[in-house]
Parts: structure tokens; sequence; C-alpha cells
């Protein structure tokens, strides 16, 4: 991958990076296609990071389903797709982990998630490293990963511009999610609520409330309202430095995550 | 610097790099001849990081000299140095680190230095973000420093060449280092007797020694022969990977800190 990447950097092309843990979805694509349009050259990679799963995660169980997104990534036209075995990504001695401390890990999902974000941290920087790219394209969606990995990227002094995209809904406002497949039909039909939640926060700033703290109070009902749906967290941050806000401004993130059929689900808005 | 580098690399011109923290002697200028023998752009750093310090350690006290250290940079034609503030290396809500576990951080200096190596990992890699090099020069000196960097440069995937230089010795043998200016007369005339001292156990070894155990012994002693030094750590480890070994071979590395005159001074040799 370097290599290749090299040639294309001395022969002058922009080389612009979407990484993905695969099962791919509308949502890696629409990065996909805002990375094509800005660059020379689009790379995509397809790696499910064992470093960022916890032990009682799902990594085994993430889906993985490679033929089809080599196809889907064939048809964006992407000029290639990176694809790490385990070994290669980790081999024996390996040693350096990328960590993060501070603000950005004290609130959302870094304290459910112990090590997340360093796993993230680590395995960017690294896929950052053998891609060589000039941009670097994530979704909204994982606004905490989209943070963390800005601060890395501008604490090491990478010379990499990092792009965010929109979140892509389906047609009932669910966000886009690889694990929005382990749903079951009842769930599936459930996990609007998360999204209409966030929207009638988003109302009840624009008629005037700002006090966090009732602004979550309503959101909350709306989503306790739904059956089988368990909050794990419901905050109001400012989205760059993830710091809680008691009032809520224009640019100020709401953001969650539920466990639903023992999925868990995350999603924000930005007032 | 970023952007200089970037019109040296779009220029197709190599690049090497030779970080400092100031204080130069020959030791730092033999890299910057060695870098400069192989690339078409020398780049050095004076840059003394409070990272790498321990809270017990000397960072008030070391020496800066940087008028001084630009004038032999300069007398050796590099292209340029940079020396960034600790407020550029260090902003407010600086938040991430480089960290090296394993068996690179179990034995030599890692103990009684906690926190050193990976405060050194994380300004190099900040470094190297912003110099972007093509080839790193490092003293062999600070061995485990070099074993250290090589491995995080290798896991983190940097397209970046680790070149070791030998080291530069004064002509009773002790070994350069901005640390011997600390040295009272006393201490300076005992210092030499390390290096005489690992000389002992490579002719030992010579003579068909090659139990770890006794080479390093009749070491200590010939150390022990001297006042006012204090060994912190002897050992004998394989250079790359800094396992500990019982039995000598060649390429196996003697390695040593001592205290003189509550200056520490480190020094080994390869057999």
């Amino acid at each position: 991958m370097q290599a290749q990447s090299r040639k294309w950097r001395l022969a002058k092309k922009s080389i612009g990076f979407v990484p993905t843990m695969g099962a791919l979805h509308e949502g890696h694509l629409e990065l996909v296609r805002a990375c094509r349009k800005e660059n020379d050259v689009t790379i995509a990679s397809v790696y499910v990071n064992p470093l960022q799963f916890g032990p009682k995660e799902d990594f085994a169980k993430y889906p993985r389903t490679l033929e089809k997104d080599l196809k889907m990534l064939q048809g964006e036209k992407v000029n290639a797709v990176f694809t790490p075995s385990d070994k290669e990504m980790y081999p024996a001695g390996f040693s350096t982990s990328v960590e993060v401390k501070g603000p950005l890990m004290q609130g959302l999902c870094a304290p459910f998630r112990p090590g997340h974000f360093n796993g993230v941290a680590t395995v960017v920087v690294k896929l950052l490293g053998a891609v060589m790219p000039d941009r670097l394209y994530l979704g909204q969606k994982d606004a905490q990963q989209l943070a963390v990995l800005r601060q890395v990227i501008k604490d090491l002094n990478m010379d990499i511009e990092t792009i965010s995209c929109p979140t892509v809904r389906e047609h009932d406002g669910l966000a886009m999610s690889s694990r929005n497949q382990g749903l079951t039909l009842e769930g599936r039909k459930t996990a609007p609520a998360l999204y209409k939640a966030l929207k009638v926060g988003k109302s009840i700033v624009e008629l005037g409330e700002t006090q966090a703290e009732k602004v979550l109070e309503e959101i909350r009902k709306v989503i306790e309202d739904e059956k089988n749906v368990k909050i794990q967290y419901l905050e109001a941050v400012n989205p760059e430095t993830l710091v809680p806000v008691t009032e809520i401004k224009p640019g100020t993130m709401i953001a969650l995550a539920t466990y639903l059929d023992n999925v868990r689900l995350i999603d924000n808005i930005v007032i």
C-alpha cells in the first residue's frame, strides 16, 4: 500500500482516504463519493480492528462481508482498497499505542468503552502511515471518534486534513450503521425513535428553551416511551472539545447511546 | 517547517533529519555529516523536550546553548534548523501520547526513568510529522532510545528509515554527551573508566568467556575500583529486542548506567 501511495505522491496526485471496518452501507459510500470529488486518488480500507473492541464487545460477531464490500467500492470507482491482515497490522513484537487523555475522553462513549478510542487512534495512525493520504474522510455519526482523531492528527503534527461528512439516514431517520443488521424486526421498528427524539430536542431549542437539562429531559421522555430501549448516555456537549454544556447554543451537539435488542446504537444532532 | 518540507518533497529532494536537544558536540555533528552524505536536504532540530524528563530529573538544568548550536549547524551546512517552542509543541488541549510497552521497556534505563521513553516517542513522532523526513539519524550511545524509536516507526507504519551512527568518544574513550559538562574536574578524570571497563568485558569475551554473569562481574570490578561511581544497571542484551542474554555472542550489547558527581552517564559496547 505504502509503495503504491508513494508512487501517487511522487506523481503529485492528491490522495483521499476512507477507513472502514467493512459491512459497508450508504454512509460509507457517501464518504467515498465526497473523497472522489476532492482528490485525484481515493483509497478505502476494510479492516475490523481487534484493538478497538472491549473483551465483552462484538468483535467476533461484527459483520464481515468483504466480497460484497469490494463490489460496492468498485462500483464507486475507488483506486485502491487496503485490506491488511491482523498479522500485518499487529505482528509479534508490536509494542506501540497511541493514547488520548483529557476532556475528549471523559464523556459520551469513552467511559463505557475503556480502551476503545486508544484502539481507534492506534489503528488510524497506522492506516494513515500506510496510506499516506492528504485528506481523511470520517462520518459525523461517530462524533467522538471524529473529535478524537482530529485531535490526534493535530497533536502528532500529521500533514493531513480531516473532513467530516453528514450522517446518512434511512428513510425513517435511523442513522445508518453496520450494527443495524443485528436488530430484530421489532427493534428495527423502534430504532427511528432515537433520531425522532433528537429532533424533538432540536425543535424545543428552536422554540426558545436553552437549558440543557430541560431539553435532555424531553428527549429522554420520547425515548423512554418506547419499549426495550435503554439509554446509556444522553449529553449536550461542545462538538469539538466534547465538554458538556449547561446552556444549548447554535453548534451544540446532543449525543446519545442506547441499547436496543442488545445492539448498541449511537446518534447525535447538532443544533 | 512542514510547509518547507512539503516544498522539498514536491521537488523530489530526499530529506534527512537529526533531532537534538541542543548543547551540541561532535557526536551530533557526526550525525549531521552522515545525514548530509545520504540526503539532498539535511534538517536538524533543537528542542529540549519537557515530556521526557522525570520530576526529579534535570530539565531545568539541562544545558541550553542555542546561539552556539546554530553556529555549529551552520558550519555543517544544514538546510534548516527546527526550533519549536513548548507552546507550539504542547499547546493547550494537547491530549495525545505515543506509548511503548513490552520487552523494550523492561530493562536498561526504562525502569529507572518511568515515562521517559514515552516522552521521547511522543516528541519524535511529532517532530517527524513536522519535518517529514525520509531518513532519521540517531546515535548508538542512546541504545534503548534507538531500539524504541525503531519499533515505534515500524509499528506506526511510518515511511521513514532509521539510521544509527557509532558513538563518538573523547580521546580518552569517554562517550560524548551534553551531560559531561556537569562533571567536576575530578569526575571528568574518572569518567573514562566506564568505557575502559566495557572494553575489558569485550576482551574477556574475545579470550573465550561467554557467560554473561561472569563477564558483567569483571566489568563491575573495574568500575567499582573507581571512587564516587555508582552503577545503576549493567546488562548484556540483544541490541534490537533488549532482552537480556545469559550467553554472550557476537552482536550482544553490554550496556550500563552510572552516577558520577550526581551526573547520570550511560554507555554501551557491542561485542
